[in-house]
């Protein structure tokens, strides 16, 4: 039975995980051998079928999430040019990280010839996100970076966009085989204790994972666990701490308050990189600027009852909090729903108790610090756990002291400008931070990602016909490589 | 009080884990913001240091280690230019990935500058092994790893030799304090509860192990039930296959078994890339020529009597099993030795009771299986588990099939040539495979070890100056970067 058939077959004829999983490993025989060229055509191949079904798609995805057509065609798009931009990063093939070292008697030791170059893992499990039903879900990064590297996929798709996900697995299942990928290269499973079986089962080489902090610490320590403990990347958790400088604010109150209003509300503030707890001066007014700024915000469906009733606890726990006042919209929510809301604090009242005010709290809201000067917001921020992103606001020129430092050592993206939802694709694109945003020192978005699912193996004086032919002395392929530590781009005029 | 006095003072004296920790903590603060050059000229310091104290290294790591002066003479020149390969790596910078994306508003979201490189982790432990008293021990690859990173490091020294450890950091932290490396970036600590409050310490970002499965198990989990798990990169356990074809045995069996005596009875047998198994056809006599190059050799003192002993168990298990032949040597050791063994048995007894026939037995032991056919050879080794190195000896243009994809599943390092002891340092050298070879993905030999201790971290939207110098638009360091995509090199006429 191929995986192919099996997402589109009915609950009852369904196959166990044991099939899907047996499946990958006996594709990835095929998969680990593909060339640079294949590989590149199954991704094209999966962008441009999710693209041809956008019309059919877009509904049934905001069916499930309640996004809103808008954002959800932007994330389609987003999504496939993912998918594009890994097809051209594997055949530039630097991510292979290919090395050629000849040999050299006079080295201590002896050096051989030796070749190395990063090779697949094997079948990849992929949690599916519910806050991106494209782009972090079924065809989302973590999917695409496996293929790319070579390795079959294995998705749990989400339970909050069960249809969406059971349609986008029969076009990826459908394209990659009309692309000649192998049978079993991609699979889908449904349900928690699937999940968990998932990352346990013997022929899961690793796991890419974006979701809640509980879940992903669960299932991070399951992989860990195994009797062959293997790689987990999780994205799980930020609260993504923003400064403003008091030169900032005086130079430009109204615009950085409609800007975070903008930015903490977007899709019902369901974004890991949601600005979560903003660091401003004392007497500056400034929460009152955003409180004005959202204005009057009306409930909007959020992607799950849970997540709407995690979002007023959390409001609820906050504004009963002594030395928290709301300064928009109310802590009491719809069922369902989530509208804008506004809290205000201190550094002193955080710092006296940072593990009730710095949790994440997923939802429309945003809590704004008053801080006396720098070095006591500062204090207050390096309470912050670690995070996707951090962002100062300062005007040109300010001396920044040890700030650039704190938010540094802090998150995985540092902004200067602008606001940290918004996650553009690029090779020099890095989501993910300390712990507990990831549990992991790699990205999960841009074309590094691909790195996760790879391993390197050298080849000590192989016969040039038995290696790949990305280390094959005459670089059949053309890719970058280093050679006896000096890099070469072939193409170049140097090369 | 700084670690460098720390190390030379008395047991009475000793700092407490907690202030090494702190003074690595310290020490970050200038770690994180040293320049390249001051890194490689740490790096170089220690190196030239070591070469300076040979006279007194060699003969102290002798008199603990008993591998002898040739070894260890070889060893501490391959430790400096260890050393000294990172310190220029640092310098040519290509290891920080430094990557820029121009602004670009056409993009699925529109793209802000982003500008991303590798940043280091914080104070990093390191556990040094007992076969490798100056490769993999306190100025090892792991310590040269995390200083070119620019991470603090902890030692946890090896009771083996724990002289020679503490000498060695004096020198280290001498060297690092003349060449204005800060306080605390070097500490040394010992013992075993030492070693596990330092694997849970909360300044420890990541540990570097290499050493026994068992205890290096015990070390993983902790790292990865912290509160905030964090990366442990550790080498445990290698079987090292190696297959020999009839062609081959055919063409220079005698060459072959000298090779192989040679390999497997160095220093002792005590390297994690001894060649524990070798797959050789039936009836071919190669266990006996293996036997006759080994001749009657001498018992040799072993690293430590805990060593010899677990040699010894190791080697009676294996000869009380039934299938299983001792053509050389006795299972039966003389305390605190290790003689050459060699034992032999077929591919069926193997794949009967394959967790006990191949377990690594450390020491100088060798057992040779009898294969009917070269799928017969591969199913027995697809049942050895993750290895370091795994060897095929084939004549030139012999249709090797299945083969090569057979042990480049299993191993990091697939050699073609020669035996798998002797582990070059560079560019392309990867040390490390699938578990419970490593349990990381990553190598912790050759310059690509430093990337374990660091982590990306993208700048969006960054004023030129408040970038570090790799990313600024000038790339005043004239480093390789890849810029809207296209990898650039410097001083290359492409640039």
């Amino acid at each position: 039975m191929t995986t192919t058939t099996a997402t589109t077959a009915t609950t009852a004829a369904r196959p166990t995980l044991d099939e899907v999983a047996g499946a990958a490993r006996a594709a990835f025989a095929t998969t680990v051998a593909s060339t640079a060229a294949e590989r590149s055509a199954w991704l094209t191949a999966v962008a441009d079928a999710l693209d041809a079904a956008a019309d059919e798609l877009i509904p049934l995805a905001h069916e499930e999430s309640h996004l809103g057509t808008a954002r959800l065609t932007g994330e389609l798009a987003r999504t496939t040019a993912q998918l594009r931009l890994f097809a051209s990063a594997v055949v530039e093939g630097s991510y292979l990280e290919a090395t050629v070292d000849h040999p050299d008697p006079s080295t201590t030791p002896p050096r051989p010839d030796l070749r190395r170059m990063l090779r697949p893992l094997g079948p990849v499990a992929v949690f599916s996100a519910s806050n991106f039903p494209f782009a972090f879900s079924v065809a989302g990064g973590d999917t695409a970076s496996a293929l790319a590297a070579g390795c079959p996929v294995i998705v749990k798709g989400h339970s909050a966009h069960p249809r969406l996900s059971r349609r986008t697995a029969e076009i990826v299942a459908g394209a990659l085989a009309t692309a000649g990928a192998p049978d079993g290269v991609f699979g889908h499973v449904e349900g928690r204790e699937t999940g968990v079986a998932l990352v346990r089962h013997p022929e899961v080489r690793a796991v890419g994972f974006t979701g809640s902090l509980h879940g992903g610490r669960v299932l991070f320590d399951l992989a860990s666990s195994r009797p062959d403990p293997i790689p987990f990347y999780g994205e799980l958790s930020a609260v993504n701490p923003v400064l403003i400088t008091a030169a900032a604010v005086d130079a430009r109150a109204d615009e950085l308050a409609s800007g975070l209003a903008g930015s903490f509300t977007l899709g019902a503030g369901q974004f890991c990189t949601n600005p979560g707890v903003v660091f401003v001066p004392a007497g500056s007014g400034f929460a009152e600027r955003v409180a004005a700024a959202v204005g009057q915000s009306a409930p909007v469906p959020m992607l799950t009852d849970g997540i709407a009733a995690a979002f007023a606890d959390g409001l609820a726990g906050l504004a009963a909090h002594d030395g928290v006042d709301v300064v928009a919209g109310a802590t009491a929510q719809q069922p369902g729903t989530g509208s804008a809301v506004v809290l205000s604090t201190t550094t002193g009242t955080v710092l006296a108790d940072p593990g009730a005010l710095l949790a994440e709290c997923f939802g429309p809201s945003t809590l704004v610090v008053e801080y006396d000067d720098v070095d006591d917001a500062l204090a207050a921020i390096r309470s912050v756990g670690g995070s996707l992103t951090a962002t100062v606001h300062a005007e040109p020129g300010e001396e920044l002291g040890d700030i650039l430092a704190v938010l540094t050592e802090l998150a995985g993206r540092v902004l200067f400008a602008g606001w940290p939802t918004g996650v553009a694709v690029s090779w020099a694109q890095q989501h993910g931070g300390p712990w507990p945003s990831t549990t992991s020192i790699h990205t999960s978005v841009g074309v590094t990602a691909i790195r996760r699912f790879l391993r390197p193996v050298a080849y000590q004086d192989a016969p040039d016909a038995a290696l790949p032919a990305e280390l094959r002395e005459s670089n059949p392929l053309g890719i970058p490589r280093r050679v006896d530590g000096v890099l070469v781009v072939p193409g170049s005029p140097a090369d």
